[in-house]
């Protein structure tokens, strides 16, 4: 989506990827086959770009900054930046260091600091492998010893650590984007309320009313950016407990929840990012209607997807090449004069998707 | 553009072209070097799509239908379709007998019916190349005996015969899309006020107020497409001379008139033609804003063009490799509570661009 946006502000673009059936390398002509850990690989094709943004913030950050300064090729977001926020402990770090709000947390790195964790949260934990964690992959939600068992089982195969939180018995899941330019100036999409079910994204639905605390952790999230001189796109998912918001996890590019912004905003994610990176102006979207909503297209067996289209809602297919259960393998947008009858619709529709 | 909206909707896009550097080249991995005027290329193509369409009607429509047939490759709109409007004497023809308002007309193929036309028009007579006309490109309007003389000599090279249309005294060009679905449905996008210099668009604004003139020519022109099976968008450039809306032109494709869509509709024209070839149901857009206008980027040099892009403007470029004077580059579009004032932001931005 990044790719097609990109051609469309005449930004000729080359991607890099392991297959040649991965959805970005469909969409050009400029195609490199390799692999981002592979120094030489990423080398040439640095050198062959004048600027270089990410889709993935699973990568090595040290290899990528080592690579943008021997070849100059400048990398936004910037790989600091993406190292710290790929780890859940320096992310964790980084929140309590510009003050913002999050669940407290501890380090965990084998079965001692696990029960130490598991007391200091009076037995409910949450416990997140430190790195390559993603839709509830690496995820522990540990209410009792028998689950304390099973997690501490898995601790000792993992190379990585990982963090203890203080389990959030929120009320709804919220998420926003926050994006600064090169050129300084940092704005917040509007807020939405997600869904997720199997620790996976089933529906967005928005704009949220303004509220003084989200206004102002808007204004925290924009300061923040700002005084990190982060570049790009960021997404911030968020619990909303009923009395207060804190912040969940931070990625550092577009991201699912913002997805609506093809069809609702003005500019979308995808556009914004690019400015972002570019160094232009950034301003808020226009919101396009009074109510939005995202469905993600979840797949649901290895079978060839069927489909119909109506006109009522918008389409978005990625264009992976495998179709499997739980895979997001596109999704849809609806309008709507409120954000629930957005939903109505785009559930209504989801019916008409075989996946 | 068209290439971008159907790799948006999961549709793997080749493409047929002779150059490399062809904008719809560089946002595909299945690009194929060739002619379509070469029929052994043109059948290896239509053989490896499901579906084909096409930009531009200024193809050999009989190979084309041939290739169809021989390969059973769809290809919509129907060549026969393309073969009556690429040509302006069938097209007015075709106007003609479907009760559509255009101006009188006489074939001219010779000094005699040259002369005849002048005659007959009281020597007001607008004569365009039957063929590959376009941009004002084989257009000559003749108004005295010296226009005249050198419209004579401009037929005495000419291979495929001209018509002469009376000269209409228009008070404004407009400009509007009709498209019907393979399915049934049709449906026309909303009226808009064009304005050409040098026979080139520079703006578009619109969407023009609802009246009783335009309603029947929208329900006249739905006709049109529907007795006549027609399948895809097409576009229809209209006179305004005050009293009536006269029909100037046809074209079989999406059209640059109707690239305000892309940011000022729930669907765009691209991915309206793209659902009308599939067979999708078809629906009016919604209107996203109650202002709109569309400026050109037309070349003015044959340096690389250089711009700033503003938060207010969504921008489009083509990516055609060579910048030329009067050349379509780009298109920038702006949204705005009048049409008027979207035109005023569109003509403030047009400065932020050195072409």
């Amino acid at each position: 989506m990044l790719a097609l946006k990109a051609s469309q502000l005449g930004i000729p673009v080359a991607i890099l990827s392991e297959n040649q059936h991965d959805p970005a390398a469909q969409v050009t002509s400029l195609w490199t086959q390799g692999k981002t850990t592979h120094p030489e690989t990423l080398r040439s094709f640095l050198l062959s770009c004048s600027l270089v943004t990410f889709e993935s913030e699973f990568m090595d950050a040290n290899l990528l900054e080592q690579m943008a300064t021997d070849t100059k090729t400048p990398i936004y977001p910037r790989p600091a930046h993406m190292g710290i926020i790929q780890d859940r402990l320096s992310q964790k770090e980084l929140l309590n260091n510009y003050n913002l709000p999050t669940s407290p947390f501890v380090a965990v790195h084998d079965e001692d600091s696990a029960r130490a964790a598991f007391a200091k949260f009076m037995g409910r934990v949450v416990f997140k492998k430190r790195r390559f964690g993603y839709d509830g992959y690496g995820t522990f939600v540990v209410k009792n010893q028998k689950d304390l068992k099973a997690f501490l089982h898995e601790l000792q195969q993992d190379q990585y650590g990982f963090i203890g939180e203080q389990f959030i018995p929120f009320r709804r899941e919220l998420a926003v984007m926050v994006a600064r330019s090169k050129k300084g100036s940092a704005m917040c999409l509007p807020f939405v309320e997600t869904h997720q079910a199997n620790s996976r994204c089933l529906w967005v639905k928005g704009p949220l009313k303004s509220s003084t605390s989200l206004k102002r952790l808007s204004q925290k999230l924009c300061r923040f950016v700002s005084e990190l001189e982060y570049t790009g796109i960021m997404g911030v998912e968020l619990f909303d407990t009923g009395r207060e918001i804190l912040i969940n996890e931070l990625a550092p590019r577009v991201h699912n929840s913002a997805h609506y912004s093809m069809n609702a905003l003005s500019d979308d994610q995808f556009t914004l990012h690019l400015k972002a990176v570019l160094g232009c102006e950034l301003q808020p979207p226009r919101l396009l209607s009074p109510g939005f909503a995202m469905m993600n297209l979840l797949g649901d067996s290895q079978e060839s997807p069927k489909w119909t289209l109506s006109p009522e809602i918008h389409f978005h297919w990625y264009g992976k090449q495998e179709n499997r259960k739980g895979r997001k393998m596109g999704h849809i947008n609806a309008l709507g004069k409120t954000p629930d009858e957005a939903l109505k619709l785009a559930r209504k529709h989801r019916k008409d998707f075989k996946l």
